[in-house]
């Protein structure tokens, strides 16, 4: 099974976006196996959408185009499939129907212009839209087949992994199965992983293969294996999973979707904690990234943002005595930050975050961060220095937070 | 003049990394006035990238090439383009005499493999190195040519910059300018802006074109203008933003940088006023967005993250009949969230945000959203209903509440 990808959108000729569609298709196709040599990227033009699918048609037996199915007057991936395959585009009354009630059900009026999204080529498939109002497009032509997704990421990588890798799946009958587990780490970096994993990459042989990605304050570790059954590739993946634990210890945090805030939630639930959050740099970007993990309300209270430097005296309690001989970006301010935070939230553990993210120094120099966190089992704080920019600096901090919480919360579930 | 982009490089189609090199040089050709309809990403395989370049060349003047210039046995970019120009490769002297002295320099021993990196294709010429060690090219073929760069972003765009572009405006003699124009829209959803601009675009005719770009709820419209001369570019992009802003109102937020939490900042700035925010479904983001605006500082003065319900009452003031009666998610609680920001924070505005973002409903349905802003101008509430999962749920609440404090804080200016 050989594919392709054709990403529609000027947008992305032009380079107002990148192309992080196609990466994503490109990683779910490797991930189960399907063979893809090229992607192309092409402008709301139906002729030269059509011909960059009819090219890609002819190298690879499906060709999966992203872009082109909204409302609009640019929006030309269903004319272009059309002319392509010669197949007309006939509106279809049950997407109608759906794209009114959908509209209904939101209180909002439809402009015409959305029923456009209910043409589909005669004789293609239709794969239901979940979150948005475009839906998909399965359409077979000659030995090969198209499919057509909307440009909206989650729109797109939701119909991709529900509807057309199994489709493919169905079509190729090939045996091999390939799969990919990610384990990430927190509180290294890419090359004190890379050098620490040196010698497991040998020991792993060429059964499991390693690829490093760093970003947002962690790194991820894609391990892949390749085997005729499912089973012997789980064994696989088990056994590169071990070694990489062995070899990095706790700074591992866990597989897959178990990103940091999702581990400290499930240690929060074990032990019966709730938390609360105090920040001044990050901007509520800590509580954020917390209540991004859904069934957070069970144990996540709050956060105070004092972004003004008095806040943190009036709404968490920190002794303006401390804040005249230490400053806002101390050890003993991080400490007074997180006990405020128990106690004003009435929460567990208090988990603090104080900085400097620039552009302006305050006192300490732009990338000093101070952390701290306050718990049942005792209290600690830590003080970093990040480099980047302002929004590189509280995303990085944001991370540094979350792990010094999660270390700690490992020690007191002991 | 009319070029096409090849990105090289396996990592590109697994997904690795998102294809930005295409993005930056597309945005360039774009500034030049360049034509570019596709971009291609191939992988490390010498007969496809020579069929890539030599697709893109049978349909584009100019082919610029990225990625696979390197030192290791996978960068086969130079066997590529000589393999398909028919020019051999000829180990350039000079290169070897600049690779030896740049390894001196650093201190470092240099591999024999990197001698590679001096390996031009007969005919061609070498585009120097200024940061890194891989030369570019430029290869004339055929009635066209093609630019080879390296694809650490960096070097590549340098060398872009410096060689490519210039060398390929003296080859097309065209002076046309194309520039674009972002205009960013609030509170309006892609289909009704189009639908509202259907006129706006016939009486453009084909001077500027209008493309849409939907997503984090707002709705951007790129103005497209080419001339012969840069002056008559922007005036034909000043035609096209005064016809989009008359036939949207107030529903544009700004042009280019200019977005929801930056234009609130200048509005903020402009009357002297500071803003707090409370917040509950979003956790944070409300907070999150307005402090990435470098110089927040001066206007913002924090956000109460009350996600507990009972925090509503004892952190902002809501007074427990309210939500006794009417629950977290309604107008009287909105109310007194924004009455209780601006008072506990001590900040002339409160700008709050309350609503069920699911997966489980709250007396509400998902979706239900409640903003509130309170002011020295007055006060006002809004209920929302929004699509999407919960973290789509998050980003529109946020972008809502943002529009709606940017509408109360016009009329506060008038």
């Amino acid at each position: 099974m050989r594919a392709e990808v054709v990403a529609v959108g000027t947008e992305l000729l032009l380079g107002d976006i990148a192309n992080t569609n196609a990466a994503h298709i490109g990683r779910a196709l490797a991930t189960v196996g399907v063979d893809c040599f090229i992607h192309t990227a092409v402008g709301d033009n139906t002729e030269r959408i059509a011909e960059a699918i009819g090219t890609a048609l002819a190298r690879a037996d499906a060709v999966i185009v992203t872009g082109g199915l909204g409302p609009t007057q640019d929006d030309v991936t269903r004319e272009a499939i059309a002319r392509l395959t010669g197949r007309p585009l006939r509106r279809d009354p049950a997407i109608v129907e759906h794209l009114r009630a959908r509209f209904a059900e939101l209180g909002r009026e439809m402009a015409e212009t959305n029923l456009r999204q209910a043409d589909v080529p005669d004789g293609a498939s239709v794969i239901e839209q979940t979150f948005g109002t475009a839906p998909g497009l399965i359409v077979p032509h000659g030995d090969g087949v198209i499919y057509a997704l909307p440009g909206v990421p989650a729109e797109m990588e939701e119909m991709l992994a529900r509807a057309v890798l199994p489709d493919m799946l169905g079509r190729s009958g090939e045996p091999a199965t390939i799969l990919s587990r990610v384990v990430r780490v927190a509180g290294m970096s890419e090359s004190a992983v890379a050098e620490r994993l040196s010698p497991t990459w040998d020991m792993l042989g060429g059964d499991v293969t390693m690829a490093f990605l760093a970003g947002g304050g962690e790194v991820r570790i894609r391990l892949t294996a390749k085997a005729p059954d499912g089973a012997r590739v789980h064994e696989l993946l088990d056994a590169g999973e071990a070694a990489v634990r062995q070899a990095l210890g706790p700074s591992v945090v866990g597989t897959d979707a178990d990103t940091l805030e999702v581990v400290i939630g499930k240690l929060l639930l074990a032990r019966g904690w709730t938390l609360a959050c105090a920040e001044s740099l990050t901007g509520g970007a800590l509580a954020g990234r917390i209540v991004s993990v859904a069934g957070s309300s069970e144990y996540f209270r709050g956060s105070i943002v004092a972004y003004a430097t008095e806040l943190k005296a009036s709404l968490l309690g920190v002794p303006r005595a401390v804040l005249d001989e230490h400053g806002p970006v101390s050890a003993e301010c991080a400490r007074a930050m997180a006990a405020g935070a128990r106690s004003r939230l009435g929460a567990d553990v208090g988990l603090a975050v104080t900085g400097v993210a620039g552009p302006t120094e305050q006192g300490k120099p732009v990338g000093t961060v101070v952390l701290g966190v306050a718990g049942p089992a005792g209290a600690t704080e830590r003080e970093i220095r990040l480099p980047g920019d302002r929004n590189v600096v509280r995303a990085l901090s944001t991370g540094a937070a979350l792990n010094l919480l999660r270390l700690h919360l490992m020690e007191g579930v002991r």
